[in-house]
């Protein structure tokens, strides 16, 4: 293990040999996990990965693949001869392998299945049965189980000969055909000194994940469970594997990072991802975001009379637009929070909407005070300054219901309102703004 | 230990009684915990957690205080009597201590302190000499030790006797003055059958954790090192605590979260906090906004010349600038990230820079030419096609270079650049966007 700090030294040392085109890695390398080499990788641009690869032990491989972000690993693969990733894929174990699987072009994946040996072949189609939302696809198979029969003695005497894999806080029983009857706490054992059948000890909790569960909700279950590891169970009650409280973490990470990479609007992608590959990714957002735009300029277009004789409300229209803006994104956070948390239902919705159009509302005679000082100093106008005043507040009230009522509707309709909500709102605020503004700019100036 | 959806479900059913005046609670609830309550009482509107709270077992209550998020628990404390706080302080656990006194004024945390038991004293006392980033703030204390010097036969007996803290993986063995020696696995213990000094199987691991670490780096060490607990020493060398891999992934929950409310420019703040803490709080932000609203307004006022002869330029404007926004945004994000993350540094910045400068010149030529199709239909302009088409494109590409430059730069003064990031971002690429908008048409149609 090497910490954070010894981590990124290592990471600059390698990449500054790779730049002087030399390929080497320092002493504390050999103490890398998988999850330090996939770091590595990811922060190198995309020509130097190859180099570094080949360096790489040949066992390390199939772990430091699984551990790379979707993206990183879909770009080094894209670089790796077909019978080089074959190599990596015979060395790796099921949940490496499906990482891998998963990137692979399906005519490759073919090829590689025939490949495999019998329970590995099992306990991959198994997982592909899952969808990649369900704790199925990613459980855990190292997992220490004992047969209903077998004597305590006997398991006493397995476990001194044998480590136990991490995170195992309890010991699974299972039937001749891998049916869960039940588990036995390891602490248990210690106050165990008669020889009987290890069935008569165990417990049958219900506290067991179901593998057509959701990910997400395991690794909540998971959390509050106050337990290490809980075992899963398929629909026909046979022990697939466990979740452990560090793939609980692993889950939460990779949740949570989607989540930051959705706010940003750029998809979790690699730092060194092709650049046609990443043009077209993010075409679509300013596509969409232009669609935005047009309809904003639409509005403007109506009122071009008012705008040619009145300058003045060219220049101070982004304002308007800018701080229903800013309003409604901060309504919109929360209300996306209490939708995500399950803390917003129909009964408390009004409350929040009262709350939050009143906060608007205070903050939208602040600024609007202070711009409408700032238009009556810079223009010498008092009905350009009235005029502006109206359309913030307006603007911004308006921006906090639809930070709400956006969200909610999205959600309604079965939209993840975090990818698309910023969106909508920014086009609600936009056109709201320009068109208070410039339409009462219309009836009061003209 | 109840599931998401009964939560939920116990949630709504509360929530619907208190709205028709009634306090009650399902029979689930009985089998809430600290963290299920705490979701419960963030959801309910602020005039409703009182009445629910005072029905609440009292030897529950400082659990489910600490909890809560730190906004909805100070704003819950609020409407609490001194007395009341007082009484839940007293039965409460250090952890749990440290959490309400935090918020608390400090004349009553100083009324507290005083009629604290010698024991608890001290390790307030300790864990207040950390700051809040440092991980000896929060070191669990619920932690299995044995003294050097006790007989291994003797410590099994008192395995026996005790059941032990979840997430314990070892036994941590100390001096008579707390110095940390070493620590046994339990699994260790199914082969020791001789009667020897626990001293002589413990193990000395290198895996401990400093008191002063900072705690994100403290649960990330925690996330790699395939244990379930790690020992916490302080400068001394004494046992302070452990760190559970439960405690990393609070850690972690929070750490995201409040980089989530970061982006969204919205503290990390309770659903229903009161109309004016909450107004205050925005008001930065906005005032923030509006003084890049008005440097770009200012903008727009140096070419109110062509404004006024070209109406079609302010209704094309817009346009202009949001394009900006949203690449510079990308750009953003992944910077920000590679920045959190360590993985970008001198030697990669310049790939990452050209990469996506490319991607950003790609997908302008692409968006200029949808525009500049759009315009030349609309206005009927060759030549306004044209400027609007070579704006959108220079501003795209310093866009780019803004999303990388702007981090990067704040990253160097040390303000972290997912806070001020996108705020400086959206200025300059108003300001650009506008300058060579409204410059260029200036230059080719006065």
């Amino acid at each position: 293990m090497v910490n954070q700090e010894q981590r990124e030294s290592a990471f600059l040392w390698i990449l500054d040999r790779l730049q002087e085109n030399q390929v080497a890695v320092p002493i504390i390398a050999k103490d890398f996990s998988a999850e330090d080499w996939a770091f590595v990788f990811e922060g190198l641009p995309k020509e130097h990965r190859l180099k570094l690869w080949q360096t790489l032990n040949q066992d390390k491989k199939s772990s430091v693949l699984a551990a790379m972000r979707d993206d990183s690993r879909v770009q080094l693969m894209s670089l790796l001869s077909a019978q080089n990733i074959e190599d990596v894929a015979l060395t790796s174990n099921t949940s490496e392998l499906l990482e891998i699987l998963e990137v692979l072009p399906s005519h490759v994946t073919k090829g590689l299945i025939k490949k495999l040996n019998p329970e590995e072949l099992g306990l991959v189609e198994e997982a592909l049965t899952y969808s990649d939302d369900q704790l199925g696809r990613y459980v855990n198979h190292e997992v220490f189980t004992v047969c209903k029969g077998v004597n305590t003695a006997d398991l006493l005497d397995e476990l001194k000969a044998n480590d136990l894999p991490s995170y195992t806080d309890s010991i699974l029983v299972v039937d001749e055909s891998g049916h869960y009857l039940g588990q036995i706490d390891i602490n248990q054992l210690f106050s165990c000194n008669e020889q009987i059948d290890v069935i008569q000890i165990a417990e049958f909790s219900d506290q067991i994940l179901a593998a057509d569960q959701n990910l997400i909700e395991a690794a909540e279950a998971m959390k509050s469970c106050g337990r290490s590891m809980l075992p899963v169970i398929n629909k026909q009650g046979r022990l697939v594997g466990r979740l452990s409280i560090k793939d609980a973490i692993d889950v939460y990470q990779e949740y949570y990072e989607s989540q930051l990479s959705h706010m940003g609007r750029v998809s979790d992608e690699d730092l060194f991802a092709p650049v046609f590959t990443s043009s077209r990714r993010r075409a679509v957002w300013l596509g969409i975001n232009l669609i935005t735009a047009l309809a904003a300029s639409m509005v403007i277009g109506i009122f071009d009379e008012v705008l040619v004789q009145v300058v003045a409300l060219a220049v101070l229209m982004p304002i308007v637009a800018s701080m229903g803006g800013i309003t409604g994104s901060q309504t919109l956070t929360l209300t996306i929070r209490g939708i995500a948390t399950g803390q917003l239902a129909k009964s408390n919705l009004r409350a929040l909407g009262n709350k939050e159009v009143l906060v608007a509302f205070f903050n939208g005679l602040l600024w609007a005070g202070v711009v409408s000082f700032v238009t009556s100093v810079w223009f010498d106008s008092t009905s350009l300054s009235f005029i502006i005043a109206f359309a913030i507040i307006i603007n911004m009230v308006v921006a906090a219901f639809a930070g709400i009522a956006i969200p909610v509707f999205l959600d309604k309709l079965g939209v993840d309102p975090a990818i698309a909500g910023s969106v909508i709102l920014t086009t609600v605020t936009d056109v709201v703004g320009f068109f208070v503004f410039l339409g009462s700019a219309s009836l009061l100036l003209l």
